[in-house]
């Protein structure tokens, strides 16, 4: 028998896509659970049939035998409805940014909001599979990190352990990322005729994803320039990053470093040094690609990342985390994806 | 009467801007220049009169009444026609990056190949107008900047020469272009089906565009890492440059940095502190914007610079250098762009 | 001295294209006028100066010498401001579908709504300057053509005149429109997610558009099949029509009556039979271009027909229809777009 | 043990969509034949392994135990390979239009090309699974559908069945493709610029997959109108199909005739009466979606038909039938994908 996962929101592009591959998931079934009147009527082959609905409380979960819930919804939602799940028992994965910062400081800081559930924030663990596996695991509570932050984490984290980054130059990571990104909402910023064929900088240096990488890459904030841009795409985040190496440092060491880092990773590839990835091996897939290149004689150096910013930025990174929270393969219904 | 404005190479996009410009310019009229057997065929309403066509020669151009003759050619293709034209008195701007870099060495380091005409690689002036007007004016060969470097160079040099910028840290040039700055030939790399929804990054600290940053600018190769990206968008160019201020910089001295080299010109157009450019706004015209945001805290500081890469960056300025060269209003033509 | 011509509705696409032409017409200029508390900042570069403001009202028309007022509004909103101007003497050329289809019945059946100003229904003229020319130049008030039967009307109207349609087999339109014709609101139907990489159907049969064709053409509503699509683009609409030829008539006999129709029309371009039209050259213009394939063993026929929604489409059809009733030279304003 | 199954052309758009879908197929398993010298080098992260790869000959195929071969060439290639493949044992699917014809003197008139194996051509079997299931799963050779045909006889062979459509007005139909459905080849009219933010149509009247067309629905070429266009996205292909219904015929006996055709089928959906399909459902499937609307006062009738050209268009199809030929069922490595 299949566990039964609920989905909050998902009607967004986040929550359509986590029933998208729960749909073909061995071992789980998606349950829509629905929150607002969203009313966005959907048009269906004659006698099609979609995963059951049910209201998104914790009563009407239990008695749907929902075992874990993945909220696809705004901060303020996902602060006000994880609280009932977890006393009723039930597991959460929360894809919003609610959860990710550990103090309430830091997210009034970063959000310009009180944080209404202090203690559920210090207790979440932050799901970023690579890094914090068997937490994951245990956990109650997951905050699914943001989609910038997971390419950026990714890139730079084996970088910084290994001491291969002169920080006293700084790093600077330029973003760009597909539309679907800002969310399902209708609004003038992505509307095709303003976004098709043009392409423009936002959030310089004050992005709310910039906390996620200082507190797992072990940047500081002077050290880390970070800007997002709005491609003309649908979906897929391309991350070039650019630092100084120190001293000493070679190609081969920046590959052994992420090699010790991800060599038994089943969802990050490596490229040989020189060689970068672009957006399309990795789209609709929960795979992170990285590549850079090294000027020896100057160690000027750019490291480039790849992911979708639905699968391994938001879904696919979810069931990567409800796989481990259930005992499942890490890799169970992300397969047929690469 | 207008003055005749030889083309080579108007089958090309940068070609095809020139035509489309000149064929409106109250002062100039494009005389097509045939080099190669071009098959090409185009679609034109019925009875649809298009300029005159000769051979791409002195001879032809002299009988022709051709003053100047712009070559939207490869490299090579300049090295081998400009000497002709010139030495039948007919002045050249050449589109290629085959007078840009001063010395046959420079040439040599970036291009991998030899320089043919040595003599005139130091005789031509570099045709960025807003740096060099009174030589451009004069001069008898202008090598028109490639798409990459006018828009750096327009950002970097004012801060660079008012020392705005803590060098010891280095700048970053994220420089990010449609795809119409690939040229007009097939190719799987600029392929629909290959840049539709993907995105990529090229050139990595490598491009040939780096030395005219260099040159122009004023900074050193070590100090300087750029990395060009491929937009899934016909036109436009947007680079995010970052860098750290120098100790008491401000943004008030920025913003006054700018004004002080660009106050009076009528194709640079500057915004107020934290405010960027996209690219919209410059699409189809020869105008170049330029934004900024700097964090006093920690003297980070980015640039966000647009241009069209076939106006500014290609065509609409070879036009401002014809304009300036033949004694015009240097925004002849190009008025009705903006 | 410039005529001053009033737009309201600045802020949507037409009314952002009626701008764009009109600050550079050489003997028209705009005055913005307000209508609703419509936020939009828009970023521009410092010190720009945009046209003039005023509120959107007789009294501050007149006060601010406006002599024609451009309603780029919807239908509603049309039918509530044009009674005002026109009893103040400011002749209105109106870009909705508020007038232009004569009749009240025609109207609610149409719209599914009652017209509130029957009598300027009756009085608008149908501004499509090819076909009713003398009319519009001594109109108070012009109905502007929707984007759509623009396109169908320029293509059948002097093929049903000239009898060269087996009206008996029926006329099928397909007509397929870029995003920009559906608005500047955002909707979920035109966020960039939705529409990018895809394509639709909608208004199967039904669509507002239809009875300006019938009325414009000639064809009974029972000989006309009209669906339209919505295509992944931001300008430009291209219309495929299917009809059988009269017996006896040859390609040449249809290229007669389009050049007997269209032969002295500055805006509107033949092509030789068997080719056709793409987007591209009319993208930006004023123009229509049209171009057929008869097959004259089965007398099967399809007609390609090209404009830009935004240009001859609404925008620049309107400025064309202002020239006329200012007495300009009907291309003022619009020359340098083609 | 897995099936082996070769594909020729592997570097085509068809030929890598099969790559991808045969390497997550639970009872078949990828050969790559090298036809060609064909270059293209490709990016893959370090230590990347993709399927074995031999020469595309009988000798290679047998000792690699290949069972089958995929044929993603040139017609004139597949005429070429077919009959060695079938000599030695091996049975194809051709994925070109070499097969698809059935006479050298119908192949002559649409391919303007001798048709060097006429008895192949005779003995093939025309691989739409839901008309020809059984001959298909006997068959040594197989010609696998062009992409516009298998749309448009899945939409009208039941109506014609049927006699629901009055031939005597004519059937049109006006379709709509992606770009990858001309091929991975670089040519200028399917490069980025010349294809983004345009549209056009070709081959009107006289495109190759008329015969198909013709053949498998039963209409003949005299009652059929067909234009093929191009739209600027990657996959995808949507027919609009007019005609007029034939007396008394009501929306629910179209409905009733599809159903019939349909109603078992795996990958045909229907939609209700008035509501039609658009792209994004079918994308990256096998799937073909009808929808139509009838007025009935007229009896004027529009179907909307829609499939991927890579999926159901050529590669899901091509599996299809595979799964057929091997006895297995008709879904096998291709139920991920809806």
């Amino acid at each position: 028998m299949k566990t039964r996962a609920g989905i909050v929101g998902f009607r967004g592009y986040s929550g359509m896509e986590l029933v998208r591959i729960l749909r073909s998931h061995p071992h789980v079934e998606p349950v829509l659970m629905e929150h607002r009147s969203d009313a966005a009527p959907e048009a269906h082959p004659l006698g099609w049939k979609g995963p059951e609905r049910i209201e998104a409380a914790p009563e009407a979960a239990r008695n749907a035998g929902v075992a874990i819930v993945l909220l696809a919804t705004p901060a303020d939602v996902s602060m006000q409805l994880a609280p009932g799940f977890l006393e009723a028992g039930i597991r959460v994965i929360d894809l919003s940014g609610a959860f990710r910062l550990r103090t309430v400081d830091r997210y009034r800081h970063w959000y310009k909001e009180e944080h209404t559930q202090p203690a559920l924030l210090e207790e979440a663990v932050y799901g970023l599979p690579e890094f914090y596996r068997e937490r994951i695991a245990a956990a109650r509570l997951v905050a699914n990190p943001g989609c910038y932050p997971t390419a950026a984490n990714l890139a730079l984290r084996p970088l910084v352990q290994a001491g291969c980054i002169d920080r006293s130059h700084g790093v600077v990571c330029d973003a760009k990322s597909g539309v679907s990104g800002a969310g399902r909402k209708p609004s003038l910023k992505t509307s095709f005729c303003e976004v098709t064929e043009n392409f423009s900088a936002y959030s310089i240096l004050g992005h709310r994803h910039v906390p996620e990488v200082l507190l797992n890459s072990g940047l500081e904030e002077h050290e880390f320039s970070f800007t997002a841009h709005l491609l003309p795409i649908h979906r897929g985040i391309l991350e070039t990053l650019y630092f100084r190496a120190s001293e000493g440092v070679t190609a081969e060491r920046i590959l052994a470093s992420y090699q010790t880092a991800y060599g038994m990773e089943r969802f990050v590839k490596l490229y040989a040094p020189g060689v970068v990835p672009d957006l399309r091996p990795v789209q609709h897939t929960n795979e992170c690609h990285i590549g850079f290149r090294l000027d020896d004689a100057t160690r000027r150096a750019v490291v480039v990342v790849c992911i979708d910013n639905l699968g391994k930025g938001a879904a696919g990174q979810a069931v990567q985390n409800l796989n481990l929270m259930l005992g499942l393969a890490e890799e169970e219904g992300l397969e047929c994806a690469s």
